[in-house]
């Protein structure tokens, strides 16, 4: 524990057991270290998500054996992909328990091995230092990961542990000017080009050099579909973001004859579909990487604009905040709230899945702000983030946006919200349905339609409806609903006023 | 699905998306297949548990990738100690998507590889039948374990597809002649004998056949700390269970020189603990299996005690309920008032952890019952084995003990239960803390105090409390507070009373 506060970590998201009872008491050893408690493991994983984003440093986990791990591993799989650099410690059985095969006994490293990060086990209480830092390291080398420590109760309880030396972080990569220069020619060639950014570039420095780059070259600028941590705001220039359906993407990047890609990956389907590409750069259109996940995307894209636009400056959006709507809330209407009354700093946690198409148009002009969103597409990210954000950022205002989907996967997110008294306005977007999969059965022509006596009710979530003021009353957070855009605005501005944790059940239509 | 539910499956417990639109879409072209949606997959999988468990049929759950596998996985862990037959299906990208690595690409095998048990991936239409027949012919092969069949969206989408064929169900493996002759020598020794009973010899004719067999040899009779379904109650011999606590188990080991098993495994400590053996059969004592898991233990006991006991008669439990008691709830009482009011024919889901100690002995008189236990350990077992026990058995009254600690790890189990108007009484023990772990601190007498900034706060659920009855109105069913025994037992009868689920919060003391 001393290993990882010497590294920077200074929480640890929690839900331990006997296994780890050692390391929960050494934590009390060390200074500066702070348990947060979770109900539920996935809580645990998404808070380390979202506290990693918004304070730029590792956050810690600690998860009891391989069920509870296991429990935890969806959002990882989100912090994963968003880049997150977590330090995930899971408490295992000593190894000569091991092979008595007790109930919670499981094979820990393969679902370390799942996320595709590094994993390690120290054998005695000699290795754990060394591991911690070794694990640390790679949890925080650009672009981040999520870098798993099992701990056997024994190499915690017994005597003889060494505190470990933390490598000094690394910076992201440099982009080489061979690459600079080559993509610099794209730009020139005058042939239609798409340029998309994502990861480190969606934010102020990147985004001013995309704009200024498109705005002298002609080249359209895409942002990629899910953002780890999106600047968005006043001030700052907005682009389209990549669609979720591919038939829209392709529309998106029609006709382009290169697809330059910075912080960003490749464009593909989300989702496979019958007769559409996996891949969607356009055929017959070369592919460009400015800058490799892991590489300094923002820089290279900086220096790319200076190269190209040394004149030309960004397009930023001007303070237009939407006009205050009225009446029942709509799709577009409560982003229209949103919008209009963002306050100041803010964080907004973007889980709105299929409710939430106008958001980004509605909070352009609102003043800047951060945007998380769930970058790995497996839904329930959204409170525990909000958790974690605040967390991070106790000053600051975290609006937690959650699909009424999404919110019942990590539910207790709201209990952990209420301990701490954290600064979050939940807005649950509750339209009694799993949207996004009603939209998902128009897409596929040749499935059977929603009136199927299976089909249809495993995509329902009317009967019966769900009373998240209730559940949020539960765990101690006060709570109210919202039909109309003025009770909407009333409540969220009232939240946002107040300290501590909010919840607003928002009803709106489903798509259709 | 057509493979499926000619081999018996009937119910499939879903959280679906979008690579699983087609197999939702069959579902509706095969007659008497059910879906029962669950809002997070740890219910999913929890209820085929319960599910298989009281039906003695396979039940099949319905999974989104590799992210939603992950959130069930926990309690098919569970499942697989409790050796309950799942067909655990779960959507894929395309092989020919997943190269481009979306979002939620991720390697599915390594999860269910992670169960130990049978792992399938159809590459095509044509091969979906025949891998689905096998899934289930490792589901249901005794003693029965959890078997993944990985689909790929395009092995759903295309035409093509095969009805596989189910193979028939085998027998458990009969237990040899040579095997029950050797035993039998054992247990004439005269020297001091355990039988440690398990698995399918917790029921009826292994229970009675037990007892004989102690009443005439000897031996002490032990039940394994766990069953996946015990029957219990009047009319039935009762055994005392293995403790969680190692240094209770070797006192009640304590002398034997024999251990026999049946059913059941060797005695382990459940956690390893310092100068604490991890095998609990004592040093000199010899082990003998019996009956081996997948072998037939209850058929083994009968032809033991057939020999050893042909005059004995099982000693069973006269019909002695506890009076009801009164006054503040105390962790022997709330066990008095379900003991005295528990129905006829009545499935007791026990996750009471640290606070059902007293339920045994209280319940023994009650009517005959079945009561299924979390088998591997990991907490959250508890609400969604109701569910997938209610909707094996809507006739029975299931009774659902759970601490309040489990309830949170998959709280949204009470959704379906009043979706599906399940007749379920919960009853949560509330006590306000991981009493369990709590406990633990004591029992590691080289960790530090409960005063501790970060240690005691990682065990408390006290800060802020929560509203279990304000949870269950919100999730649509009617709850209610006990503190005092009459006020449980005057809830307790309603509840049962009553079609469709109800819960109560029942506030005791935590152990100390």
């Amino acid at each position: 524990m001393r290993t990882l506060a010497d590294g920077g970590v200074e929480v640890v998201f929690a839900n331990a057991g006997t296994t780890e009872m050692h390391m929960v008491g050494a934590m009390d050893a060390v200074p500066n270290l702070r348990g947060v408690l979770t109900l539920f493991e996935g809580v645990a994983t998404g808070a380390a998500d979202g506290y990693a984003r918004i304070a730029g440093k590792p956050a810690a986990t600690m998860l009891h054996l391989g069920p509870g791990f296991a429990y935890g591993l969806t959002n990882l799989h989100n912090s994963r992909r968003a880049n997150s650099p977590v330090v995930s410690i899971v408490g295992d059985h000593p190894t000569y328990h091991n092979v008595y095969d007790s109930p919670l006994t499981s094979d820990i490293a393969a679902l370390g091995g799942w996320l595709r990060g590094s994993v390690r086990r120290p054998e005695n209480a000699a290795g754990t230092g060394t591991d911690a830092a070794a694990t640390l390291a790679a949890a925080v080398e650009p672009p981040g990961q999520v870098a798993t420590v099992i701990v056997p109760a024994d190499a915690s309880w017994n005597d003889g542990g060494v505190v470990g030396t933390p490598a000094a972080g690394k910076p992201p990569q440099p982009v080489t000017q061979d690459v600079i220069a080559r993509i610099a020619d794209v730009l020139r060639s005058g042939e239609p080009t798409a340029l998309i950014i994502g990861g480190p570039a969606v934010r102020e420095a990147g985004l001013c050099a995309a704009s200024r780059i498109g705005a002298a070259t002609g080249a359209r600028v895409l942002q990629e579909l899910y953002s780890n941590r999106l600047e968005h705001g006043a001030d700052l220039p907005t682009f389209p973001r990549l669609s979720f359906f591919p038939d829209q993407t392709i529309k998106q990047l029609a006709g382009v004859k290169h697809v330059i890609t910075a912080g960003a990956k490749e464009p593909v389907a989300f989702f496979a579909y019958p007769d559409v590409p996996s891949c969607l750069v356009p055929e017959g259109a070369q592919s460009h990487a400015l800058a490799e996940t892991g590489q300094d995307a923002a820089a290279a894209l900086v220096q790319l604009a200076d190269l190209l636009a040394p004149d030309t400056s960004a397009d930023v959006d001007t303070p237009q905040r939407p006009t205050m709507p009225s009446g029942p809330l709509t799709l577009k209407s409560w982003t229209e709230v949103v919008g209009a009354l963002l306050p100041e700093r803010a964080i907004i946690i973007d889980e709105t899945v299929s409710s939430g198409t106008a958001l980004p148009a509605a909070t352009a002009g609102a003043p800047r702000h951060d945007v998380l969103m769930q970058c790995g597409g497996a839904m329930g990210d959204g409170l525990p983030l909000a958790v974690g954000a605040a967390v991070a950022a106790p000053d600051r205002p975290v609006v937690a946006l959650v699909a009424d989907g999404c919110a019942m996967y990590t539910l207790t997110a709201l209990w952990t919200q209420a301990r701490e008294q954290l600064n979050i306005t939940n807005v649950i977007l509750n339209n009694h349905a799993y949207g996004i999969l009603r939209a998902e059965w128009g897409y596929f022509t040749r499935s059977p339609g929603p009136g199927d006596p299976n089909a249809n009710p495993l995509f329902d979530l009317a009967h019966p409806t769900i009373d998240y003021v209730k559940l949020a009353q539960g765990f101690g957070i006060p709570a109210s609903l919202a039909t109309t855009a003025e009770e909407l605005a009333e409540q969220f501005s009232r939240a946002i006023a107040e300290p501590g944790p909010h919840l607003i059940q928002a009803v709106i239509p489903t798509v259709t």
